[in-house]
């Protein structure tokens, strides 16, 4: 037994089976130790960003980490981005790092790196395995950490020769850690202040957003506090049979004005609202002024508890409301427009589907028409970093193989790892992917006029624009192995993605807008 | 005049001007004040690993340095790869990194990070402008830092409101920094060991292997003295009428068998050659056991003057021998290879050209057809992050516009910056593409061995193997706008390669070995 095969019957042994890899030679011992442990899953992602988004997609549908295999410090920088979102996701992710043997080091040679500075930002834990006696006790040190909670991404440095010495002893399992309940005075003064306020909000984030703290959230709104969700929400349920939380507005000046009249907030899972970017004479914090603010549940703490004993304490009912299933009546027809797409996935997706959504500007369309939809979930773009909607279809393919899975990509969006569709057919996921093809980033145009930016010209028009020319994403979705179609009515997309409904394995459809 | 155009004035001022740039909402305002200064060439890269390593080409062929433009942690994230290649070549980039207004940071917005850590591994000198009036400063200083010497990537991080605020004054001029010279003493000493020696070597690496740096060179071959150049090389001269030295072999112990019985090496422009990686029971240093070392000028000197004078102390003469032309006769037949693909590349490629190499294993055949060929210049992948032929190919285009531009690329290497083919359309570059389809990550198969770790069993082989399924590359490069042949034969090779020898803008060709 070497180093690479204790590090791999640890993370087996506490229940990390899966690995989202693209290896390189400082790897070799870990690849090779694979072919001896059948229990853990290798998927080969042809770029490093592929392979952490991936990751945090199963981490959130698992609610248990994955690991990836990334090569030295440029390996774990081009996964650097999707890393970020799963930090702001709170996804548990045991990234396996590998590096110059030890003794290699001192030579800096051309692939050495600070890799210990550049994990620094995304890892809520960080350590460099440097003997290969070390490794199974970091590993489910990292394995333990990546939980949290409120959990995140981890790093271990393995070092090729901690990998390839021989190394002794059993699989160390790791104490999962457990989300203590909010201090019961918090819960009362919650309790005391949402009756004493005239028009309290409660607004959920993180854990609270899983099915359960939902449904606690419910019995809120039935008695008369208004529940909000953050914006951006790594898991949440949707459509009939959930209920609907209200959502934090992208718009700061639209939030506020919204929440106009609110004297109390609470949060759950969440802290202080606040806009996404910066403003010219805008607001940063999305509390109206006047307006008390109170956190329930930090992050760290059990939010289904603390919601449901808020709801005890306020006298709610055992359940609160939830959506009726209602679809459209009628195939849309006619322009294809984000809102026709929304009707024709609200139509076909079947109960149990995950939509993986990183349409920007064309999502709302969707979240429309899905919200009385078949029951599902949605898994969102949580750190901003665009670049996530496909390769979190794969984690969530691989960890719930069973249920259909929708990727919703912007154009802009897809680009940034556009590799992932080459995983999802090699791997045969049953993955509908849908790219929403305007041409543009639709987003910065809108920002360029509200970061008071004026008007684009010919340079900045280049920098805005997707076009000149126009991808052809079926051509580039065929090549990387995928069946696709483009459509451009909306007679053709609700062929398509009936189709796509209907059978099994990966399908790709890009929609023209 | 707001923080941004005094930045682009400044940047222009001190004579970047290229920005390789993919922005979002907190770099509005650089994109809004690019209208107005056409002295500046915006082009828009799909992904942020394409914006530097299109810089690290830029940077090389122009000897200054380009901007990016790079949206907050995540978009310099995605650069990482390539800057940290660029790093390794000592190429003057300027990073503008957007970053949350200064006043907004405080909240942690979702998007905000660890900017500051991040650019740290890959930066040479690093700085925020937290407010408009150091915008202008900084970036000379910013600048001026890219230069090194030896040079670098730099990171100006710029706030949103220090973009947007109003800015004083005049563009601010920057001293570019002058390489030393080295001392007399460093002359003197590797003369006089030199001589002494029985059997001495120079090793030449960046600076000295450019043009002017290789002809010295050859004058110290004149005189008995064995001219080796690092395995990897940033920019040198190759061909009809440069002067070849021997290459510092890639696997440690080729290098050393080969530098048997040498008693003295020699640095300039480099240092003590190591091991690639390490590997169980070989050699990191690869200098042989009792050969003296002596450094003849540093990375941060003068390679040109450092070479010339140890030719004079030696009464070396003038010229030293270079290559004669000598092209392939006939077309080559029969079966594809990286052989024939290097014998037609070699027939046809015109005088001039620059060859971007992300070629790994596939790259031996073309250096060996080409070393007789028509004078060009060859751009290699210093820090060993592949992914680097298509970007720096963009770069190389722009900086030298009438020069015809080849990429060779593995085609693992090419899939991690694919949407560098859009830009390559867009920008109508004149670049063919080369990609070499083996579907395999071949080095990966042989280190496999050289590490130590044994076969590949079913686990491992889908970790090393990129076929099921094959990418059509075809497909995928005519979807993202270029026309695009696959050849299977050296025939159909040599008349697509010809094809695009004579004519001008970019060309895709998929050569299946």
């Amino acid at each position: 037994m070497n180093g690479a095969d204790a590090l791999i019957a640890t993370l087996v042994a506490n229940e990390v089976t899966a690995c989202f890899a693209n290896p390189g030679t400082s790897e070799m011992q870990f690849v090779a130790a694979l072919d001896g442990v059948p229990a853990m899953r290798p998927v080969l992602c042809q770029f490093e960003g592929v392979a952490t988004g991936a990751a945090d997609g199963y981490g959130r549908m698992a609610g248990k980490p994955a690991c990836t295999l990334l090569h030295l410090g440029p390996g774990y920088g081009n996964g650097v981005a999707n890393l970020h979102n799963a930090r702001r996701a709170y996804t548990p992710i045991v990234n396996v790092v590998g590096d110059h043997a030890t003794y290699h080091r001192q030579y800096d040679a051309p692939l050495n790196s600070d890799i210990a500075t550049l994990v620094k930002p995304n890892s809520i834990w960080a350590k460099s395995a440097d003997s290969p006696d070390s490794v199974a006790g970091l590993a489910a040190e990292a394995v333990a950490a990546s939980y949290g909670p409120p959990g995140g991404p981890v790093s271990l440095i393995l070092p090729a020769d901690s990998a390839w010495l021989p190394a002794q002893g059993e699989p160390v399992i790791a104490q999962t850690p457990v989300r203590p309940a909010p201090a019961a005075a918090a819960i009362e003064a919650a309790a005391k202040a949402i009756k004493a306020a005239r028009n309290p909000v409660v607004l959920i984030g993180g854990q609270a957003c899983l099915a359960a703290g939902v449904r606690e959230a419910a019995r809120l709104q039935a008695v008369g506090v208004t529940v909000y969700s953050d914006t951006f929400i790594a898991r949440t349920p949707r459509g009939a049979g959930a209920f609907a939380p209200k959502r934090m507005q992208y718009f700061g000046e639209m939030a506020l004005a919204e929440l106009q009249g609110v004297d109390l907030m609470v949060y759950a899972g969440t802290a202080m609202p606040v806009a996404f970017f910066a403003y010219p004479n805008r607001p940063s914090v999305l509390v109206p002024e006047g307006c008390a603010s109170l956190t329930l549940v930090e992050r760290s703490e059990d939010s289904v508890a603390g919601l449901a004993a808020l709801a005890d304490a306020l006298g709610a009912p055992k359940e609160g409301p939830t959506q009726a299933l209602a679809l459209p009546d009628a195939a849309p027809t006619g322009k294809l427009t984000a809102y026709t797409v929304g009707a024709s996935i609200a139509r076909h997706m079947p109960e149990g589907a995950i939509v993986c959504d990183d349409a920007v500007t064309s999502g709302a369309g969707v979240a429309a028409a899905a919200a009385t939809a078949r029951p599902h979930e949605v898994l969102a773009l949580t750190g901003g970093a665009i670049g996530i909607g496909l390769p979190l279809a794969i984690g969530a393919a691989v960890a719930a193989p069973n249920r259909k899975v929708l990727s919703l990509n912007g154009d802009g969006s897809a680009m940034y790892t556009i590799q992932a569709l080459w995983t999802m057919a090699r791997e045969n996921l049953d993955i509908t992917v849908v790219i929403f093809a305007n041409y543009t980033y639709r987003i910065l145009n809108i920002e360029m006029q509200r970061t008071g930016a004026g008007d684009a010209g010919p340079s900045a028009r280049k920098l805005l624009e997707l076009g000149d020319p126009n991808i052809d994403f079926v051509s580039v979705a065929k090549g990387l192995g995928l069946p696709a179609v483009s459509c451009s009515t909306a007679e053709a997309f609700e062929t398509a993605f009936a189709g796509a409904m209907a059978q099994r394995g990966p399908m790709f459809i890009e929609a023209k807008i």
